[in-house]
Protein backbone atom coordinates (compact mmCIF):
# COMPACT_ATOMS: atom_id res chain seq x y z
CA UNK A 1 0.00 0.00 0.00
CA UNK A 2 1.25 3.59 -0.68
CA UNK A 3 0.44 7.12 0.70
CA UNK A 4 1.99 10.24 1.17
CA UNK A 5 2.76 11.86 4.35
CA UNK A 6 2.82 16.19 4.09
CA UNK A 7 5.04 17.62 6.88
CA UNK A 8 5.27 21.23 7.52
CA UNK A 9 8.14 23.03 8.04
CA UNK A 10 9.18 26.41 9.64
CA UNK A 11 12.98 26.84 8.27
CA UNK A 12 15.78 24.55 8.81
CA UNK A 13 15.77 22.05 11.55
CA UNK A 14 14.40 18.48 12.35
CA UNK A 15 11.00 17.36 11.83
CA UNK A 16 10.28 14.08 13.65
CA UNK A 17 6.88 12.51 12.18
CA UNK A 18 8.06 8.66 13.55
CA UNK A 19 4.38 8.44 15.05
CA UNK A 20 2.43 9.20 11.66
CA UNK A 21 4.72 6.34 10.12
CA UNK A 22 3.79 3.91 13.14
CA UNK A 23 0.14 4.61 12.73
CA UNK A 24 0.34 3.35 8.50
CA UNK A 25 2.87 1.12 9.18
CA UNK A 26 1.06 -2.11 10.29
CA UNK A 27 1.68 -5.42 9.19
CA UNK A 28 4.52 -6.99 7.96
CA UNK A 29 6.38 -6.13 5.57
CA UNK A 30 9.10 -3.73 4.39
CA UNK A 31 8.34 0.10 4.91
CA UNK A 32 10.09 2.72 1.87
CA UNK A 33 10.26 6.89 2.71
CA UNK A 34 11.17 8.74 -0.28
CA UNK A 35 10.66 12.99 0.01
CA UNK A 36 10.27 13.99 -3.18
CA UNK A 37 12.27 17.41 -2.74
CA UNK A 38 15.81 18.39 -3.20
CA UNK A 39 15.98 21.12 -0.66
CA UNK A 40 15.08 18.58 2.35
CA UNK A 41 16.50 15.12 3.47
CA UNK A 42 15.06 12.15 5.70
CA UNK A 43 16.67 11.27 8.50
CA UNK A 44 16.93 8.32 11.19
CA UNK A 45 18.47 9.86 14.30
CA UNK A 46 18.83 10.09 18.42
CA UNK A 47 15.24 11.18 19.46
CA UNK A 48 15.96 11.29 23.61
CA UNK A 49 18.59 14.55 23.87
CA UNK A 50 17.06 17.30 21.79
CA UNK A 51 20.77 18.48 21.62
CA UNK A 52 22.05 16.01 19.16
CA UNK A 53 19.88 18.03 16.39
CA UNK A 54 20.71 20.95 17.85
CA UNK A 55 24.69 20.13 16.91
CA UNK A 56 24.19 18.15 13.87
CA UNK A 57 22.10 21.11 12.42
CA UNK A 58 25.21 23.81 13.53
CA UNK A 59 27.82 21.10 12.33
CA UNK A 60 26.03 20.56 8.41
CA UNK A 61 25.81 24.77 8.56
CA UNK A 62 29.68 24.59 8.75
CA UNK A 63 30.11 21.67 6.53
CA UNK A 64 28.11 23.81 4.20
CA UNK A 65 27.50 27.35 4.73
CA UNK A 66 25.73 29.87 2.98
CA UNK A 67 26.39 31.03 -0.42
CA UNK A 68 27.15 34.48 1.19
CA UNK A 69 30.40 32.97 3.20
CA UNK A 70 33.56 33.43 1.02
CA UNK A 71 34.27 29.95 1.48
CA UNK A 72 31.44 29.24 -0.92
CA UNK A 73 32.05 32.15 -3.57
CA UNK A 74 32.14 29.61 -6.13
CA UNK A 75 28.79 29.17 -6.36
CA UNK A 76 26.77 29.84 -9.46
CA UNK A 77 23.29 28.69 -9.00
CA UNK A 78 22.46 31.80 -6.20
CA UNK A 79 19.16 33.05 -7.67
CA UNK A 80 17.04 31.70 -5.49
CA UNK A 81 18.64 32.73 -2.36
CA UNK A 82 21.34 32.33 -0.01
CA UNK A 83 20.40 29.57 1.76
CA UNK A 84 19.21 27.26 -1.18
CA UNK A 85 21.97 25.73 -3.05
CA UNK A 86 24.01 24.41 -0.02
CA UNK A 87 20.34 23.32 1.13
CA UNK A 88 20.80 21.13 -2.50
CA UNK A 89 24.53 19.98 -1.44
CA UNK A 90 23.26 18.74 2.31
CA UNK A 91 20.44 16.82 0.44
CA UNK A 92 22.78 15.15 -1.77
CA UNK A 93 24.80 14.04 1.30
CA UNK A 94 21.72 12.73 3.37
CA UNK A 95 19.09 10.59 2.54
CA UNK A 96 16.31 10.65 0.13
CA UNK A 97 15.12 7.16 0.96
CA UNK A 98 15.16 4.81 3.87
CA UNK A 99 13.65 1.44 4.49
CA UNK A 100 12.95 -0.55 7.42
CA UNK A 101 11.70 -3.81 7.85
CA UNK A 102 8.00 -3.98 9.89
CA UNK A 103 6.86 -7.04 11.52
CA UNK A 104 3.72 -7.26 13.04
CA UNK A 105 3.10 -3.62 12.45
CA UNK A 106 6.21 -2.83 14.53
CA UNK A 107 9.47 -1.08 13.16
CA UNK A 108 12.81 -2.45 13.75
CA UNK A 109 13.82 0.84 14.78
CA UNK A 110 16.14 1.04 17.69
CA UNK A 111 15.18 1.94 21.23
CA UNK A 112 16.38 5.20 20.53
CA UNK A 113 15.93 6.48 16.65
CA UNK A 114 13.42 8.33 15.56
CA UNK A 115 12.32 9.23 11.77
CA UNK A 116 13.03 12.81 10.74
CA UNK A 117 12.40 15.01 7.74
CA UNK A 118 15.62 17.41 7.82
CA UNK A 119 14.37 20.90 6.34
CA UNK A 120 17.73 22.78 5.29
CA UNK A 121 15.28 26.00 3.43
CA UNK A 122 14.61 28.85 5.93
CA UNK A 123 11.16 29.89 4.62
CA UNK A 124 8.66 27.61 5.74
CA UNK A 125 7.60 24.83 3.55
CA UNK A 126 5.40 21.68 3.17
CA UNK A 127 7.17 18.76 2.28
CA UNK A 128 5.85 15.69 0.96
CA UNK A 129 7.25 12.33 1.35
CA UNK A 130 5.64 9.27 -0.50
CA UNK A 131 5.47 5.85 1.65
CA UNK A 132 5.48 2.51 0.20
CA UNK A 133 4.62 -0.63 2.56
CA UNK A 134 4.85 -4.11 0.88
CA UNK B 1 10.96 -8.02 -12.35
CA UNK B 2 15.18 -7.30 -12.66
CA UNK B 3 17.37 -5.73 -14.91
CA UNK B 4 20.71 -3.79 -15.60
CA UNK B 5 21.30 -0.38 -16.82
CA UNK B 6 24.30 0.29 -18.24
CA UNK B 7 25.67 3.95 -17.96
CA UNK B 8 28.65 5.37 -20.21
CA UNK B 9 30.72 7.84 -18.44
CA UNK B 10 33.36 10.28 -19.72
CA UNK B 11 35.22 11.76 -16.41
CA UNK B 12 33.98 13.68 -13.22
CA UNK B 13 29.77 14.72 -13.48
CA UNK B 14 26.34 13.86 -13.02
CA UNK B 15 24.65 11.83 -16.12
CA UNK B 16 20.88 11.58 -15.91
CA UNK B 17 19.18 8.60 -16.27
CA UNK B 18 15.59 9.52 -15.42
CA UNK B 19 14.17 8.36 -19.15
CA UNK B 20 15.81 4.91 -19.24
CA UNK B 21 14.30 4.38 -15.39
CA UNK B 22 11.53 5.65 -16.35
CA UNK B 23 10.39 3.63 -19.70
CA UNK B 24 11.17 0.24 -17.65
CA UNK B 25 9.27 0.69 -14.40
CA UNK B 26 5.91 0.44 -15.61
CA UNK B 27 3.12 -1.18 -13.16
CA UNK B 28 3.20 -0.20 -8.95
CA UNK B 29 5.60 -1.39 -6.44
CA UNK B 30 8.74 -0.43 -5.29
CA UNK B 31 11.54 0.13 -7.22
CA UNK B 32 15.39 0.23 -5.94
CA UNK B 33 18.29 0.74 -7.53
CA UNK B 34 21.47 -0.23 -6.29
CA UNK B 35 25.19 0.95 -7.69
CA UNK B 36 28.08 -1.95 -8.68
CA UNK B 37 30.95 0.12 -8.21
CA UNK B 38 32.52 1.68 -5.38
CA UNK B 39 34.02 4.83 -7.47
CA UNK B 40 30.51 6.10 -8.23
CA UNK B 41 26.81 6.60 -6.69
CA UNK B 42 23.16 7.19 -7.30
CA UNK B 43 21.59 10.33 -6.85
CA UNK B 44 18.28 12.35 -6.88
CA UNK B 45 18.71 15.66 -7.40
CA UNK B 46 17.56 18.71 -9.00
CA UNK B 47 17.07 18.50 -13.12
CA UNK B 48 15.83 22.16 -13.92
CA UNK B 49 19.07 24.42 -13.54
CA UNK B 50 22.34 22.57 -14.86
CA UNK B 51 24.22 24.72 -12.15
CA UNK B 52 22.85 22.98 -9.72
CA UNK B 53 24.84 20.34 -10.64
CA UNK B 54 28.27 22.05 -11.34
CA UNK B 55 28.01 23.22 -7.94
CA UNK B 56 27.26 20.05 -6.62
CA UNK B 57 30.49 18.89 -8.70
CA UNK B 58 32.96 21.62 -7.32
CA UNK B 59 31.47 21.29 -3.67
CA UNK B 60 32.41 17.65 -3.69
CA UNK B 61 36.12 18.67 -4.95
CA UNK B 62 36.69 20.74 -2.14
CA UNK B 63 35.16 18.84 0.51
CA UNK B 64 37.45 15.38 -0.70
CA UNK B 65 40.59 16.81 -3.25
CA UNK B 66 42.56 14.82 -5.04
CA UNK B 67 45.32 12.85 -3.28
CA UNK B 68 47.90 15.19 -4.64
CA UNK B 69 46.45 17.83 -2.18
CA UNK B 70 48.69 18.75 0.24
CA UNK B 71 45.41 18.25 2.70
CA UNK B 72 45.23 14.52 1.60
CA UNK B 73 48.89 13.50 2.86
CA UNK B 74 47.98 11.25 4.74
CA UNK B 75 46.19 8.79 1.95
CA UNK B 76 47.89 5.38 1.88
CA UNK B 77 45.81 4.26 -1.31
CA UNK B 78 47.07 5.96 -4.06
CA UNK B 79 48.79 3.76 -6.62
CA UNK B 80 45.31 3.81 -8.53
CA UNK B 81 45.69 7.44 -9.46
CA UNK B 82 45.15 10.65 -7.36
CA UNK B 83 41.23 10.70 -7.90
CA UNK B 84 40.69 6.76 -6.78
CA UNK B 85 40.69 7.49 -3.28
CA UNK B 86 38.96 10.70 -3.32
CA UNK B 87 36.18 8.27 -5.35
CA UNK B 88 35.66 6.28 -2.45
CA UNK B 89 35.33 8.22 -0.20
CA UNK B 90 32.88 10.09 -2.26
CA UNK B 91 31.28 6.77 -3.07
CA UNK B 92 30.97 6.71 0.62
CA UNK B 93 28.70 9.52 1.48
CA UNK B 94 26.39 9.59 -1.32
CA UNK B 95 23.93 6.88 -1.88
CA UNK B 96 25.05 3.66 -3.18
CA UNK B 97 21.13 2.41 -3.73
CA UNK B 98 17.67 4.40 -3.90
CA UNK B 99 14.21 3.03 -3.69
CA UNK B 100 11.56 4.95 -5.05
CA UNK B 101 7.58 3.94 -4.97
CA UNK B 102 5.79 3.68 -8.30
CA UNK B 103 1.92 3.81 -8.68
CA UNK B 104 0.75 3.12 -12.50
CA UNK B 105 3.89 3.22 -14.09
CA UNK B 106 4.43 6.87 -12.49
CA UNK B 107 7.69 7.08 -10.20
CA UNK B 108 6.95 9.37 -7.30
CA UNK B 109 9.63 12.02 -8.10
CA UNK B 110 9.03 15.35 -6.97
CA UNK B 111 8.41 18.17 -9.77
CA UNK B 112 12.27 18.74 -10.22
CA UNK B 113 13.63 15.62 -9.43
CA UNK B 114 15.75 13.56 -11.65
CA UNK B 115 18.07 10.39 -11.04
CA UNK B 116 21.55 10.47 -11.84
CA UNK B 117 24.74 8.75 -11.86
CA UNK B 118 27.52 10.21 -10.36
CA UNK B 119 31.01 9.36 -11.49
CA UNK B 120 33.46 10.37 -9.80
CA UNK B 121 36.34 9.10 -11.56
CA UNK B 122 38.15 11.19 -14.41
CA UNK B 123 39.09 8.57 -16.91
CA UNK B 124 35.47 6.97 -18.97
CA UNK B 125 34.12 3.90 -17.36
CA UNK B 126 30.84 1.68 -17.64
CA UNK B 127 28.51 1.72 -15.06
CA UNK B 128 26.25 -0.85 -14.11
CA UNK B 129 23.02 -0.16 -12.36
CA UNK B 130 21.33 -3.15 -11.34
CA UNK B 131 17.31 -2.49 -10.85
CA UNK B 132 14.66 -4.54 -9.04
CA UNK B 133 10.75 -3.73 -9.29
CA UNK B 134 8.66 -5.54 -6.82
CA UNK C 1 11.75 -13.44 5.26
CA UNK C 2 13.48 -11.16 8.50
CA UNK C 3 15.93 -11.69 10.31
CA UNK C 4 18.60 -9.77 12.59
CA UNK C 5 22.59 -9.66 12.07
CA UNK C 6 24.42 -9.05 15.26
CA UNK C 7 27.85 -7.52 14.77
CA UNK C 8 30.26 -7.38 18.34
CA UNK C 9 32.65 -4.30 17.27
CA UNK C 10 35.57 -3.35 19.02
CA UNK C 11 36.11 0.60 18.35
CA UNK C 12 35.74 2.60 15.40
CA UNK C 13 36.43 1.12 12.18
CA UNK C 14 35.05 -1.08 9.53
CA UNK C 15 33.81 -4.65 9.70
CA UNK C 16 32.84 -6.89 6.91
CA UNK C 17 29.66 -9.36 6.93
CA UNK C 18 29.11 -10.18 3.42
CA UNK C 19 29.24 -13.86 3.89
CA UNK C 20 26.83 -13.43 7.21
CA UNK C 21 24.34 -11.70 4.45
CA UNK C 22 25.52 -13.96 1.65
CA UNK C 23 24.67 -17.33 3.80
CA UNK C 24 21.14 -15.88 4.61
CA UNK C 25 19.94 -14.04 1.20
CA UNK C 26 18.82 -17.22 -0.54
CA UNK C 27 16.65 -17.03 -3.78
CA UNK C 28 15.18 -14.38 -5.72
CA UNK C 29 13.97 -10.33 -4.62
CA UNK C 30 14.86 -7.54 -2.57
CA UNK C 31 17.50 -7.39 0.22
CA UNK C 32 17.21 -4.23 2.63
CA UNK C 33 19.51 -4.26 5.86
CA UNK C 34 18.95 -1.38 8.45
CA UNK C 35 21.15 -0.67 11.37
CA UNK C 36 18.93 -0.35 14.47
CA UNK C 37 21.80 2.48 16.18
CA UNK C 38 22.62 6.12 15.85
CA UNK C 39 26.00 5.95 16.27
CA UNK C 40 27.29 3.23 13.97
CA UNK C 41 26.26 3.04 9.96
CA UNK C 42 26.16 0.68 7.02
CA UNK C 43 28.49 0.60 3.81
CA UNK C 44 29.08 -0.99 0.56
CA UNK C 45 32.98 -0.46 0.20
CA UNK C 46 35.91 -2.32 -1.40
CA UNK C 47 36.78 -5.19 -0.01
CA UNK C 48 40.35 -5.83 -1.97
CA UNK C 49 43.11 -3.58 -0.26
CA UNK C 50 42.69 -2.92 2.97
CA UNK C 51 44.14 0.51 3.01
CA UNK C 52 40.98 2.06 1.22
CA UNK C 53 39.48 1.16 4.39
CA UNK C 54 41.62 2.79 6.88
CA UNK C 55 41.77 6.07 4.33
CA UNK C 56 38.00 6.51 4.64
CA UNK C 57 38.18 5.97 8.68
CA UNK C 58 41.40 8.62 8.85
CA UNK C 59 38.97 10.98 6.16
CA UNK C 60 36.02 10.75 8.56
CA UNK C 61 38.52 11.26 11.60
CA UNK C 62 39.17 14.54 10.14
CA UNK C 63 35.87 15.38 8.36
CA UNK C 64 33.70 14.90 12.32
CA UNK C 65 37.12 15.37 14.83
CA UNK C 66 36.62 14.14 18.45
CA UNK C 67 34.74 16.96 20.32
CA UNK C 68 37.54 17.80 22.47
CA UNK C 69 39.09 19.05 19.13
CA UNK C 70 38.82 23.31 19.22
CA UNK C 71 37.03 23.18 16.12
CA UNK C 72 34.36 21.40 17.98
CA UNK C 73 34.29 23.59 20.29
CA UNK C 74 30.38 24.37 19.36
CA UNK C 75 28.84 21.14 20.42
CA UNK C 76 26.86 21.01 23.27
CA UNK C 77 25.63 17.04 23.56
CA UNK C 78 29.30 16.17 25.11
CA UNK C 79 28.53 14.06 28.11
CA UNK C 80 28.63 10.74 26.90
CA UNK C 81 32.17 11.24 25.65
CA UNK C 82 34.01 13.31 22.61
CA UNK C 83 33.34 10.17 20.24
CA UNK C 84 29.77 9.98 20.95
CA UNK C 85 28.37 13.72 19.13
CA UNK C 86 30.94 12.82 16.13
CA UNK C 87 29.37 9.18 15.85
CA UNK C 88 26.15 10.47 15.99
CA UNK C 89 27.11 13.12 12.61
CA UNK C 90 28.97 9.68 11.01
CA UNK C 91 25.37 8.33 11.41
CA UNK C 92 23.86 11.24 9.52
CA UNK C 93 26.09 11.04 6.61
CA UNK C 94 26.31 7.54 5.97
CA UNK C 95 23.99 4.99 5.26
CA UNK C 96 21.46 3.86 7.97
CA UNK C 97 19.59 0.98 5.13
CA UNK C 98 20.76 -0.56 1.75
CA UNK C 99 18.96 -2.49 -0.85
CA UNK C 100 20.32 -4.88 -3.07
CA UNK C 101 18.46 -6.76 -5.54
CA UNK C 102 19.15 -10.62 -5.10
CA UNK C 103 18.74 -13.14 -8.11
CA UNK C 104 18.74 -17.01 -7.71
CA UNK C 105 20.27 -16.81 -4.10
CA UNK C 106 23.64 -13.94 -5.59
CA UNK C 107 23.02 -10.56 -4.74
CA UNK C 108 23.93 -8.07 -7.48
CA UNK C 109 27.08 -6.52 -5.56
CA UNK C 110 29.80 -5.40 -7.61
CA UNK C 111 33.30 -7.84 -7.30
CA UNK C 112 35.02 -5.55 -5.55
CA UNK C 113 31.87 -4.64 -3.40
CA UNK C 114 31.10 -5.91 0.48
CA UNK C 115 28.61 -5.07 3.14
CA UNK C 116 30.41 -3.65 5.91
CA UNK C 117 29.41 -2.45 9.34
CA UNK C 118 31.25 1.03 10.60
CA UNK C 119 31.52 1.41 13.99
CA UNK C 120 31.78 5.09 14.74
CA UNK C 121 32.38 4.53 18.47
CA UNK C 122 35.40 3.66 20.87
CA UNK C 123 33.94 1.43 23.07
CA UNK C 124 33.52 -2.22 21.99
CA UNK C 125 29.36 -2.51 21.01
CA UNK C 126 26.98 -5.27 19.99
CA UNK C 127 25.46 -3.72 16.67
CA UNK C 128 22.58 -5.09 15.22
CA UNK C 129 20.90 -4.89 12.01
CA UNK C 130 17.36 -6.05 11.03
CA UNK C 131 17.71 -7.35 7.43
CA UNK C 132 14.64 -8.33 5.43
CA UNK C 133 14.19 -10.34 2.22
CA UNK C 134 11.00 -10.07 -0.27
Amino acid sequence: MQTTFTIPTRGQGLYEFTDQVAAWATGTGLLTLFIRHTSASLLVQENADPEVQTDLLHYLARLVPPATDPAMSYLTHTYEGPDDMPAHIKAALLPVSLSIPVAAGRMALGRWQGIYLFEHRDRPHSREVAAYLG
